[in-house]
This record gives structure tokens, sequence and C-alpha cells, in this order.
């Protein structure tokens, strides 16, 4: 399922904040419109497009996707009305690595899951996959919580990007939208 | 990377053989054409075609990959003028697996990988991946081998098709090709 991510001068959600964390950093917007696989909008005048698929998991085992699937909560929660869009590139390094290698720094070494879990259900996420389109981000994280847990979020940013799999990120940005009134 | 697989009336490749392995048949061709992502050709009335992309490894840890590569021999090699291609749809079971699940019924039980290394070097392999583009098929692969090898091959199609994985198949074509005289 093909997803579009739309930066520009309209869109459901507005910007509040935009950190670059690491790397070159993307033309500025002032608002973000998301385009999913089912929906025929027109787009006016977008400053970027980023595309990203859904698709099967890529590391999780049975158990923790089974504990993952019982603890989160759906997007579109009428609560839910902060998002956030982190994207991210991969090293060459990483992608040449095999997979149970990829899946210890992921998982054993980094707690990549296991972090997550610890902000269950309050933040809701989809994982976006655009590296096998040759986009400039290999993916697309988006969010969505109340904002009584912009702080939670931030935290769980932080504590991601002290991992050692984040050693092998070499280029991210960290966008944080509060959703329009029209769009709640 | 992405690479076109065109079939019609036309193309390097001549068709010797189809077989509907599995599910619903594709339209006649003749020949097949396949088309790079650094190429500009025109296709020209194309029966059907079919995309994929090549990716990271998603199976294979680090003593599989690097046996691999040390075995493996390039496509394009002048004796290998027999091509094949099996295109393949697995089950929405398959999908929701977890990956150690599919890890697990892919190579412990399957063999997967085992049984491609005995076919070292004499049949080349590059594999696309097309289920993420939401194309008919998930996986595309092209097989290269010398003329004295194609019951070798059929041989390493027959192991694999006995395979447990192989019940996770819901759709399968087995394409066998010979170079044209031009293409060599």
């Amino acid at each position: 399922m093909q997803y579009l991510f739309v930066g520009g001068n309209s869109g459901s959600w507005t910007l509040k904040k935009q950190t670059v964390i690491l790397g070159e950093p993307m033309p500025d917007i002032s608002h973000l419109q998301i385009v999913g696989p089912d929906e025929n909008q027109l787009i006016q005048n977008p400053t970027w497009i980023l595309r990203g698929f859904t698709s099967n998991i890529r590391y999780t085992n049975h158990t923790e996707d089974v504990e993952l699937k019982k603890q989160s909560a759906p997007l579109g929660r009428v609560e839910a009305t902060h998002g956030a869009m982190i994207i991210l590139k991969k090293s060459v390094a990483w992608w040449n690595l095999a997979q149970d290698e990829r899946r210890r720094i992921f998982e054993e070494e980094s707690k990549h899951i296991q972090i997550g879990m610890k902000f269950l259900p309050e933040v809701s996420r989809r994982l976006h996959h655009s590296r096998d389109l040759n986009e400039p981000f290999d993916f697309i994280t988006w969010f969505e919580y109340a904002p009584e847990y912009e702080n939670a979020f931030s935290d769980l940013a932080d504590q991601l990007r002290a991992t050692k799999e984040w050693q092998y990120i070499d280029r991210e940005i960290d966008y944080r939208f509060i959703k329009s009134e029209q769009a709640r």
C-alpha cells in the first residue's frame, strides 16, 4: 500500500517544528498532506512529495509481534491531534549487512522494539519503506499521539538515537505537526 | 534497482517452454525482453510487463552470504545462453508470519539457500521483489545457465517445489528461454 507524504503550504497537518538531526535539510514547508493508496486527491503546488509503502514485517519475531499487536492503538484517534514524521536514510554499510547481523543490531543490541513498546498504546505508528523506490530517504515513519505525549515522544526518539542502530543512520529529519481543526 | 520483464513477440530471449505450476496462467508470449534500470528502450506492443526491484537480502545470514558470494557467477556469461524466469506469488498466510517464522520455514525447514548452493556457480540468479509494487506476482527470479545445465536447473526447481516453503505458494509459472543469436 503506497502512501504519499506531500509537503507544501496546505494540508491537514500544520508544521509545529522541524529539526534536521543529521545530513542535508529538506526544502521548508508549512503543512503536510498524507495521501493514502485509495485516495484521489488533487495535489496542488507541493514543495516536495515523499513516497513509501507499508510492507510485511522485516525484523520482528513472533513473540514480539503478538505483544505489539496486543498493545498498539490505531492511527486516526480523536485525541491524537499531534503527529510526527521521521524520515531516515541508513548507510550503505547497514544495507550490506546480512539479515542476522541487521536483526542483532536492531533488537538484541539496540532494543528498537523494546524501546518502542514502552510508548504503547499512547504513540501510534505506521512505517513506510522508500528505499526500494529510489527515494531520498529509506523510511518514512508516521506517528500520532495526544498533545500531552509530545515530551514522551521526544524521549522515545532520543532513546533510539542513542542506540547502535543509529550509528548506521546517514540522514534524519524530525517533523512535528498539529492536526488542523477541519481535519479533526 | 527496478527491472522490467516485457513479454510479447520480440525480445532477446525466445520462449522454449512455459509451464503453469500453480494458479492462473498468463497471456501467451513468444519472447521476453529484460529492461534494466539504466536502459532507455522503446517498448513496442508488449503482451504484458512485470516489474520488480532488487533489494537487500531478507533471510540470508552472514555465513550463508559469504558462501553465496564466493560461489556465485554473474549473469551475462557467454556460455549461459539459456534463461529461466520463475514468477511466484506467496499466500497471505506467509506474509502474515513474523520474520523468525518465515526464516525458519525458508531455511531451517526448507533449506532454500542450501539447495540453491548445490547449483552454483553453474546457475546464476537475480531476485526481483514485486509485491510492494502491487504486481500480480510477489517475486520474479531470473536465472541463466549453459544449455547442458537445463536438466540440473529443472532438478533445482523440483527440489524447491517439494519443500515446506512451497506450501505457501499460491501461483507459479516457470518460463524457459534461449538467448537470440543477435543478443549473444
